[in-house]
């Protein structure tokens, strides 16, 4: 198989963090054409500088452009609960040398996509608000998109009952990309509650070694005690990673195809991704929702990547 | 404890009829004041013809008072595809000879409510229309009810991906009656899938003799190949069932106090009871929320009750 | 023409009293089977008392029942900037030696309804609960009724910028009247702020004498001071009459066929009637809605009808 | 004072050519930077062929910029019924040399704005998706906005009883647009419907000679047609031009200062534009609106400008 080009659209965030080492990984087949920010778990300039932090740490030479400040239609939310005043709370990096690019991420999003030959696959794993600016400023691109692999949703929320933080915060922009017509995999919260970085997790990764392996310990450290002190959760779930550990292996997961339709008008349920498992709806099927992960499989391969950076 | 007196509100249907047979057994500690009806499962004339016939079958002595023809606001849906024509197809039984009676049952309620010297328990297992009626037409007896246990909604859908059939047929009334501040048990799906009657559990029961097992027995034939043809479950859930083997045993099941929401605006909400377990909201805590049973126990007492008709 | 049976619904109220006033005169083909009461302007057991108290001083013995003392759905609101705190400020009358009979509003219109031979007109001026709750609990008798001839609603709001009070005040209820299919004849605020009584019409009518007249000018200037104070405006409009006078003279009325839908899920516009005037909806025609009156001719009606009171 | 620098947004359309005609007129004190086109009464393409073509026939030589194709969140809607299929049928223009800039409209809104040293004045006549889209991508030139002069909306509507096309078509860009915080000056239905060219408007201008006069009158007549068939009006209400009319001279119109709101979740009401003319909502006072025109010398004016025109 060829490598697909990707381009990774994050608000980074801890399991954004992780979800990039996994995609820049010498296990993986992707080339990823770019890094984009968008604001979501903080603001976007400080997403922007952790996403440079990341890829200095990586030595992972892809440009990083930065996207929308806020959502389409509503007002901002952010979630420094669990992410910190940073962002990304927990390990500290040094200041990036680094430097974003000076365009906007929607115009590089549709810059790239036109200029590629081969489809491109985009990797949101914060709010939709680039990709969908990307659809309504640019549609001619919906048809060379190979897929759209997301982290959001879920048949149950995070953030209020019925709605997952991603989709919550810009629920325009979710029904804007899960009505485009373009081929959409998505993880949320039923599947990436199956990834959860508990104790015996933390203990089995503690004893790598390494730049990287010390980085993510630190990430999941923090990440899992805002979980505990937030929701009462044994650890936090690696949310993000599950897109692109669905691109390095897809047979780890057991996917559906299914309708997905976004609320944007309910008063209980603003930003709920409501996923037609049972088929009740008619409506047409748009999305590949990932179901269930094998854990195992899941988390020896995240070692696998792990030891990889180790090795160099 | 002195007996609890309840009104059976229901629209049977297969597990309407199994959640009356638990109340009115020799295992109950309930005194059935009345058995009203509503337009839900199938047309609430059909539904009143359903109850005569069980309180026949179960020589139960009480009146059976008929209720709304259907929703307060939106137009009537039924569920024929799940209990057949009659509402209650599988069993025949013989035409009742038992008449309902002549007063509405929005009146028999507010009635008996404000006659009864000790608090009365509300037990809807259909639609909350005429339950919702009572509380508009008479608020005063919020006072004197001690409890709503009721079958309806979940963290998940049943009739839509986010609404259950029951709150989805009238989720205004539901609203009325989750904001009405009177205490309420609430069992939806999350539990009750929980007591699904499948293979095995048909097998356990269909050696067991006398009239009311046999019945039963006939109607979990019918509803388990429904619900395979349906939605491909093993089984039918006996999802009314909970709510008086609740009164039976509460501690057969583990409650959480929550606040549970009705959505009535949403465009594929509408009807979603949105149960806040993470404690997002903030909003009151007005539901006992049904998180799991003990499936053994279930199980085991539900056996006992059909044996102890039995023995009669 | 046969004289026409009228139940008279409302929450009196200044223009409700009037428009009582226009009914029970020696000007009207009415027959007043009843007049019944609903939580509107103030509390429902203020507007009883003031119906009580227009019924003695208008000599017209007809019964009184009090009905719902709330929305269907959503909680409560009153007007008393508007009707001060009795609901009628303004005119002292004594306090009613009548008595409101004990069955409830709801229960008086369904059997008024069933038991008539002709057909029943039902005049609500305030919020549609009373006839909604009627119409949900018994469904036959919509096909005796003639007409709801009502005040409610506009292409404009006075309550928020879209809705005007009595449809804000219960929209659930004024979705169900519209959605009836009984012939509805509509009295909004685009032809009630025809019917303005500012100065001028003040002045004529205070040189009236008669222990009617003298009531209704003290109602005219209590009233129009609260709408110089709330709203600006140089007089009060006496919105409910317009039901009554159309009864008695449908001719001053320019009416038009359209559709009406009721919005009940709105964030700024809940309780606003959508009035079709351009016919773009292709909605089916359910409401005779009044565009315009005859200014002149109704005030000399109602002239007629204050000077027939005092010729007895 | 200075010259006031605008961006005409619009989608003409007859009525944007005529406000188009204004803004390039002799009489004119503005500094036209740009005209951008966006989806609206026709296709966006179609849009930009006749803001070329206009520009030709008044040789006006400002750059032509194409923006959004549709709105942002919900599907297209098109008025050929009212305007034609080229978007502005009647006259017959040659096909345009002149050529759109290859820079997005959105970008060019962006730069301009954000390269000015003054600060510069929007004028859209068409659904507001590019002034959105603007708004979202670079919140930061909120700051050097004068004012956004806006033809949309109104108390009432004409696509839907209570949605005026532009607004309706997308009313998720009109809430970023009136909840941005920059001062906005709204001429909707109210004002607009005050400007109508009926038969003797039509039969005044149609004295006038010379290119433009002429092309004024092609246009009016057609439009015309179209409101007569469609909505029975006797002529077509020039709604762009009032934006640029206000522009040149502001005392034509009667102007308040009130809050509107816009609605996207209304079943009935999509699109509609909640003007608080009473003051009911206590919310912020975000628009100068239209109340009225002088419609005399409105019109006076018109004919200087399409005098102007003709001494060249």
């Amino acid at each position: 198989m060829d490598k697909r080009k990707v381009i990774l659209d994050c608000d980074p965030g801890h399991d954004d963090a992780i979800s990039i080492i996994i995609a820049a990984s010498g296990r993986s087949p992707l080339v990823i054409l770019g890094v984009t920010t968008v604001a979501g778990n903080v603001e976007v300039e400080k997403n922007t500088v952790n996403a440079l932090k990341i890829c200095e740490l990586l030595e992972l030479d892809v440009p990083v452009y930065q996207g929308a400040s806020g959502p389409m239609v509503k007002p901002s939310e952010i979630a420094t609960e669990i992410h910190g005043d940073t962002g990304m709370d927990g390990p500290v990096l040094p200041e990036p040398v680094k430097t974003k690019e000076a365009q906007h991420a929607v115009d590089f999003i549709i810059a790239s996509i036109r200029s590629s030959k081969e489809k491109v696959t985009l990797v949101p794993t914060g709010p939709l608000t680039n990709i969908a600016l990307a659809l309504i400023k640019a549609p001619d691109i919906k048809n060379n998109i190979e897929e759209i692999v997301l982290m959001g949703g879920g048949t149950f929320g995070n953030w209020t009952p019925a709605a997952e933080f991603n989709i919550y915060v810009d629920a325009e922009a979710a029904k804007v990309v899960f009505e485009s017509g373009v081929p959409l995999a998505m993880f949320g919260l039923d599947v990436t509650h199956q990834v959860m970085a508990d104790k015996d997790i933390r203990q089995r990764f503690s004893r790598l070694e390494g730049e990287i392996a010390i980085f993510v310990n630190e990430l999941l450290e923090f990440f899992g005690r805002a979980y505990k002190d937030h929701f009462g959760f044994e650890g936090g779930p690696i949310h993000d990673a599950c897109t692109t550990m669905y691109l390095l292996e897809p047979d780890l997961f057991d996917m559906k195809h299914v309708n997905v339709s976004i609320e944007t008008k309910g008063e209980f349920t603003y930003g709920m991704t409501a996923v037609d498992l049972l088929g009740t709806t008619g409506l047409e099927l748009n999305t590949l929702f990932a179901e269930s992960v094998d854990q195992e499989k899941f988390w020896n391969l995240f070692e696998e990547i792990l030891i990889s950076y180790e090795e160099g």
